[in-house]
């Protein structure tokens, strides 16, 4: 079977960088099949690329390699990374942005130190290009993880949003606003609680009931659901809640039984 | 042959939706050769879609598997939809989406009841990811159409844009402003017709005697001309004639001889 | 091996035609690996579209085929082109979009004068599809270039960007402003050169002394250095150059010693 490699950047589509990184892996392992998972990653926002890992990371097929870089600080003593789970390979920046992966806390994390697979002389600025594309190229073409660094000790994972489940009620955040303008929240709500009466605040205004649907309120009415994610949602249907309602990441998210 | 699929939607590429659904499509079927037609149809402009994939489904080999979600009343009764025709399958909400691909009118649709074949639980408001990205990977895995759901009586198809030949003029309207700002509209002019002294009209505004191409007027200049879908369009030559004259979709367009 | 292609244009994402060119090269050879450099080139900019392509084109595998349409000129008299080089094949417009392709001076072009190979009829405003992506479908399925049009004695080179380099100092100017604001220049610095007390102005503006990376100044200040093209940037550490400091494209770059 053919190696499969996505990218996933905040690089943007108008510029070189996210051509460099596809011919630098075809270059080394021309039969791969290079996936875009995207770029518009918001600029330097380890946290939301992050979360798309998390996302995604467990929809792609075992040994998947999964090529990320949101990475401001490229070029500074933070360092190259290869981490392995059963899941796949993930090759990036030090910086957090695999934190959120699954099976994070037993993976197995090297440094990228074997810079004979490495394209020198490495850019300080462009490590994607330099350094992650053409590991991930050796990896696609077959060479082993452990000719390419050393495990670490351990590496960098940045704390999950905060999160308080309770008995009578949940407090969480929001983590993601789409590009529907929907707030995605972390507070998950198991299959077996959906429908008992609970009611959502996001910064202390009621944004109603929990529902199923967006298809269960009016167009440009708000609506509370269980997102794809399994977790809270706000919508304004056919519109953009963030726009609306003045919220944003980090916003605090309410979940509690509808009588109290 | 390896199996083709391509993806058109409304999702944007900042967020993990697409990403989502290649991965759903390539956990079922690691050799799929995966197209992105676009992610930036307007929010909820399923009319927009419709367009893109009149155009470019024809330019496919046949065979190809089209996925298309654009998808406003997705979790609400609208079916989850399976189109077969001689150029190929073609999996989305039953919305009007599929109206205007070629051939439409002797397809085979299916609803997608075979919850088998869908990833569960199916969230309610991302069926492009349980549903029909799910099914696409088992139909590129060569699963059969028919064992995915069984033959609708009818689907829902939205009417064409208004279009009115007649022997002097043709009145139609512009379906599509695109990216450059031109104006795409929905009148027709046969090969044989190029060329024989017709004047332009876009909402009562005079916009010319059809030409050839962009360069028969100067740069800033306005132009008419038989685009590439074979119909009517209007230009401003490196200009942008949607925002230089205040055009939009549905702007009533009229094609008649030069002299009336 | 299967056939790679790679495809550059200014279409932007939104519309069909980014969908129809792959369309038309997946029916003629359905094999190919279509690889995405950028479809948001900036409108027109012909240079932009060749730099990106200067950049990226030594990293794919010899061989590849690339696709590049930024056509101002389409429909008018400027002709359809096949270049070779002994890196690869280039398909699209003679208006400078290759000139700076590595050994262009070498290449051998030709002009797409066969039209068997071309979608009919060809549309004046769309040689992306019936010209451009047809005939790289052909050469993707092993159709020879000789094959394909007659060479040409000459094909149209745009200057490179103004470029002075003497002993005290060199001079060129911002190539490109890149999606994060970083100002991009043509100075080129040689490894050796590196890290020995060089000072670098933007249009008379002091832009501080080369360092070695981002991670060399705080946020919000500013960094010159070498980037990624081998060439002197400029960059406000995470944060936009170009808007704080009202640059753009085609500004004076001066690079000299530190003392002068």
């Amino acid at each position: 079977m053919k190696p499969i490699v996505t990218l996933l950047s905040d690089f943007g589509w108008k510029d070189s960088y996210v051509g460099a990184m596809k011919g630098v892996i075809l270059t080394r392992a021309p039969e791969t099949q290079v996936i875009d998972i995207t770029h518009e990653v918001p600029r330097h926002q380890v946290r939301a690329g992050a979360w798309i890992l998390k996302e995604v990371v467990p929809l792609f097929p075992p040994g998947t390699i999964h090529l990320a870089v949101v990475d401001p600080g490229v070029g500074t003593s933070r360092r190259p990374l290869l981490i392995e789970t059963a899941l796949g390979l993930f090759v990036g920046p030090d910086n957090g942005l695999f934190s959120w992966i699954p099976q994070a806390s037993t993976a197995i994390a090297r440094g990228l130190d074997a810079d004979r697979f490495h394209r020198l002389p490495v850019s300080p600025t462009f490590h994607g290009r330099d350094v992650f594309a053409s590991v991930v190229g050796h990896l696609a073409a077959g060479v082993a993880p452990n000719e390419l660094g050393t495990t670490l000790a351990d590496w960098k994972r940045i704390p999950e949003p905060r999160l308080v489940v309770g008995p009578e009620e949940s407090l969480g955040e929001v983590v993601v606003v789409d590009g529907f303008g929907n707030l995605v929240s972390n507070v998950a709500v198991p299959p077996e609680a959906w429908g008992r009466g609970q009611r959502v605040w996001v910064r202390g205004h009621d944004c109603g009931l929990l529902l199923r649907t967006y298809g269960d309120v009016e167009p440009g009415q708000w609506v509370s659901y269980v997102g794809s994610a399994g977790t809270v949602e706000v919508a304004v249907r056919h519109g953009s809640a963030a726009e609306q309602g003045g919220f944003r990441e980090g916003d605090e998210v309410r979940l509690c039984s509808a009588e109290s």
